[in-house]
C-alpha cells in the first residue's frame, strides 16, 4: 500500500489495496480514488470494479463496463493539488508554490514557518520537500481549516512532518531559528515582529498577497520596520498551450491573476 | 564552515573561514564570495578585509573602507542561480525550474533522470531536493559543460547526489525505474525510446523547448510514439514589480520568453 | 436622431426618438436599445418607458419602476463591439483591432481591403475611421455572414463606406491601389497573389491567425513568395484591473489568447 | 511631394523630391529621411545618392555603394512612432494608443482634448484620425515639449488639425463639448473638474498612468468626484514573436510595462 506520493521504491509499480490511484480518462476526466476491496467506481464513461486493478502495473489501461479506456496512474503531487484536496479557501497555485520554493531554497531538512495554513495546500508541498528530517510549523486561526488541512496531509502521509497550531501569529510565534517562512494572510504587515523573532539571521520570507493595495502597504511597513532587506515583488502568469493536431495555440482563457509574491530577508541588527 | 546552502543547524548563524557568503549592497550590487584568510574584497563601494567577517552573525551589516554599508548574508539557492554559477549555456530560469519540480513531484529520495545537463543549473536544484537519499542521473555530450557543472555542484556540496555521464542519451540510457525525468536538448523527440525504457511505469517527464516548431514536432512524435499520455504544454511569464516609495509598478522590461514546458506521463503498454 | 456613433455635433446631447442609447446599470448590466415611441424596456432591475428618455441630456440618470438607477449614455464604438452586434463568428477583439489600425496607419480617406469579413466587427471599426472619403472593400464567402455584417454596419450608419462582396478572394480580388489590407481567414497563404495585385506598392497588410501552425505556414509561404518584407508577428495580452475600495488587482480570469497579428509590406519587384 | 502619411492617391506611388521615405535594410536598420536634391545617405551598409530615388515606384529595391539591398518604402504612422519622431519624454506606445482610440471611439470629425501633450506622439495619432474635420486641443506646461510636438506634427502635415496651448489644465481648460479626452500627466486627479466642464455629456476619457499608486489614487478621487461612471482599468502586454526558419518563438525580451489605461464616462448631474 502506498500513501499517496511516490517513494522511489520499485515495488511501488504494482497497484495494491489501499493505494490511491489516479483514474485518467482524458484531460477533463480524472479522479483520485482509493482502491478499496469490493468497491466500484462509476462515472459517465461506465463502471470499474476496483478489485480488478490490484496487481496491475501502474500506467496500465483497463476498459470500463461501457468499453471506455481508463489509465491507472500513480497520483503525483500536482494531481493532489489540482484535483485531490478538500478545500475551503483559495489556494496558492502550483506555479506560485514552485517559485516560492525556489526563492526560499526550501530543501530536505528545512524548518519552515507557515503563517496562514488555510486548508494545507502549500503545507503539503512544503512538507513533501522538507521531509524526512525537516518540519513545517503552521499557524491558522480557523479550526475548520485546520481540520481539513490535517485530513489532506494525512491522506498524503505527510502529517508527521507538520505541526499546525490554532493560534494567531500576530500575537507571536513559538519557534526560533526558522530557515524560511511563507505568509498567506490578509494583513501580513501585522506579523513582521513575530517573523523577525522566529527567523534565523539572514533567513528569507515570502508573502503572498492578492491586491496592489496590500503590496503597497506591506512594502511601506516592511521598509519602516527596518529588519528586512532585498524586498522584491513578483507575479507569475501561467499560460497553457492547447495541443491539437495542426492546431497548437495558447488556451483562450487563462488565470489572469493569483497574487503577488513578495520576498525579503531578515538582517541582524548588530552593526560593526 | 558551510558548504553553500543552509543545513538547518543553528551554529550556521555565525560566519566562519571557508563559508561562502553573499555580500549584499543593494539590488544590483551583490556577490557570492568565499571567506578566505587574509583576502580582501574590493568593488566600487570600497574594500572589506574578509577576516573581519569571521564570527559575525549572518545578516550583519559592516562598513566598507569607503564607509558604505554591506550586509553579510547566507547565500540561498536563488542567489547561486542568479549570480553564483559558472555558465556556458542558457539555463532554465528559476521560475521554470520551480514549476517543473511541481509538475514532476520531485522530492527527497527521488531518482531523477536529466537529459541535457548543460552547466548544471537545473541539476543543482534537483539535487538540492532529492538529497540525501535520492539521486540525479545526468547525460551531457559536451565534456566542457560537464566540467563546469561538476564545479558548480561541488561548490554547493551537491556532487555526491549526482552522476553525470558523458554520453548521448539518444543512444539509450543505463538507468531503470526512474521517478521523473527532465529533458533539455534541441531534439527531444529523439530520446523518447530511451525515456520510455528508463521511466518507472506511470512516471512523468518534462521537456523544456524554446520554439513553437519544437513544440509542434515533439507533440506529433509523442502522439505517434503512443507510450505517453496527459501531454500538456505551458509557458510561464515572470514579471517583477518595482517597489519604490509612492511608485510601485511592473518593471519596464521583462524576460518575454524562456521556453515551453511540456509534460507527459509514461503508460504501461500491457492492456487488460 | 443619431445613427449610433457620435458625430461631433452639440445637438447630439439630447436623446431623440430613433436614437440608439446605452442603458447603463452597472459593469454587467448594460444594453444598447433604440428609443422607440411607446416601447418599454424591462430587466431584472425594473421597467423604463422609453418615451421618458426623449429630451434628456445624455449622461442623465433615471429611475426604473423598481427604483433602480440607470444612466442613459450615448453608445461608443466599444459598446457596439462589446455588446451591440449580432455575431456568428469569433471576432477580432478591440485590443487587436486597435493595434491593427496602428500598424496599418488606417486613416480618413484610406482604401482598405478586408479579406474575411465575417459578421463585420472589424469592418465597422475600419469604416468608422476611413469615412467619409475612404472605403472598405470586404470579401466573404458565406452569405449569412454578409447579411449580419450589413445589418450591423447599417445600424451604425456605416454601410455607405463599405462594399462587401460574396466572393472567394483566393480567386483574386477586383480592387487595385489599396492602401492597407486585413486578412482574417483560415488559410491566408492562399491569398498572397490576390493581395500582391491589390495593394499599392509599399502598402502594408495584417494577417490575423489563431494558431502557431498557421504562423509557421504563413511565414514560410510569405518568405517564399518574395513580394513582402518586414514580416513581423505579435500577440497582445489584455488584462483588466478590477477596481474596488481598498482592493485593486488584476481580474482573476482573462482572455489568454485571441490570435497572432502578422504584418508585412508589399515591395515592388522592379530593381534598379 | 507627400507630407509623410499616405493620402490615398495613386500618384503617391512614385518617389518625388521632398518626400519622406523609409529606407529599409532589415529589421534593425531602417531610417526615415527626406529626399533632398544632391544629398547622400550613408550608413554602415554603404551610400545612396538620393537623386537616384526620384521617379522610383515605392517598394523598389536599390543597391548601396557597397552593394547592399535597401527598400524605398513609404513611411507609415507606425514608422514615425517607432523611429521618426523627436522625443524628450516617454511616449504612449502604439499598442496603448490603438486601444485608447478604440475605447474612446475617436473618428474623423471628433473633437479631442489631450491633457499632457508631451512631444506629441499621441497627438499625431489622434490628429491623423480626426482629420480633416475634427480637431485635437492639447495642453502642455513645458514649452520645450510643445516646440518638439509642433515640429513632429508639422513633419507629418498634421499641424492644421491640432491646437497646443502652453497652459496648466489643472487651472481649467477653454474648450466645451469635447467628444473624448486623453490625460497623460502625473497627477490626473487634479484635472477632473476641468475634464467634467469640457466633456460633452456622456463623453469618455482615458487616463494613462504608470504606477499602481496612481491607479489607486485616481480611482479613489474619481469615485468621490461622482461625475464619472463605468470606471475601468486595463493593461496591455505586447509580445513580439521572432520569425526564423524552423525557429519561431516569442522574443526573449519584451516591454513588461508601459502604463495602466483607465477609462471613465461623464454623467450629467441632472436626475429625473
Amino acid at each position: 500500500m502506498t500513501s499517496g506520493l511516490s517513494s522511489g521504491n520499485v515495488e511501488d509499480s504494482v497497484v495494491n489495496f489501499g493505494d490511491k490511484v489516479l483514474l485518467y480518462f482524458d484531460k477533463k476526466r480524472r479522479w483520485i480514488i482509493r482502491v478499496e476491496k469490493g468497491k466500484v467506481f462509476s462515472c459517465d464513461k461506465g463502471k470499474i470494479e476496483l478489485d480488478r486493478l490490484v496487481g496491475l502495473i501502474y500506467g496500465s489501461k483497463v476498459k470500463t463496463s461501457a468499453n471506455f479506456d481508463v489509465y491507472i496512474m500513480r497520483p503525483l503531487l500536482i494531481d493532489y493539488l489540482e484535483r485531490g484536496l478538500k478545500r475551503a479557501t483559495q489556494i496558492i497555485y502550483p506555479k506560485d508554490q514552485g517559485f516560492i520554493i525556489m526563492l526560499l531554497g526550501v530543501a530536505p531538512g528545512s524548518r519552515v514557518l507557515e503563517i496562514g495554513v488555510g486548508t494545507g495546500s502549500t503545507t503539503i508541498t512544503l512538507a513533501s520537500i522538507v521531509k524526512p528530517t525537516g518540519h513545517v510549523y503552521g499557524y491558522e486561526i480557523r479550526e475548520d481549516f485546520i481540520d481539513i488541512a490535517k485530513k489532506n496531509l494525512s491522506e498524503l502521509g505527510l502529517l508527521d512532518y507538520v505541526t499546525i497550531k490554532l493560534k494567531d501569529a500576530r500575537q507571536g510565534v513559538d519557534e526560533r531559528d526558522i530557515d524560511a517562512a511563507v505568509v498567506d494572510i490578509g494583513d501580513p504587515w501585522n506579523v513582521l515582529g513575530a517573523l523577525y523573532e522566529a527567523l534565523k539571521p539572514s533567513a528569507p520570507v515570502v508573502f503572498f498577497v492578492p491586491s496592489m493595495n496590500q503590496v503597497e502597504k506591506l512594502f511601506n511597513v516592511l521598509t519602516e520596520h527596518g529588519g528586512f532587506i532585498d524586498i522584491r515583488c513578483y507575479e507569475l502568469l501561467l499560460r497553457e498551450i492547447r495541443l491539437g493536431k495542426e492546431s497548437i495555440r495558447p488556451a483562450n482563457f487563462m488565470v489572469g491573476h493569483t497574487g503577488y509574491i513578495m520576498f525579503a530577508r531578515k538582517i541582524s541588527r548588530i552593526t560593526t
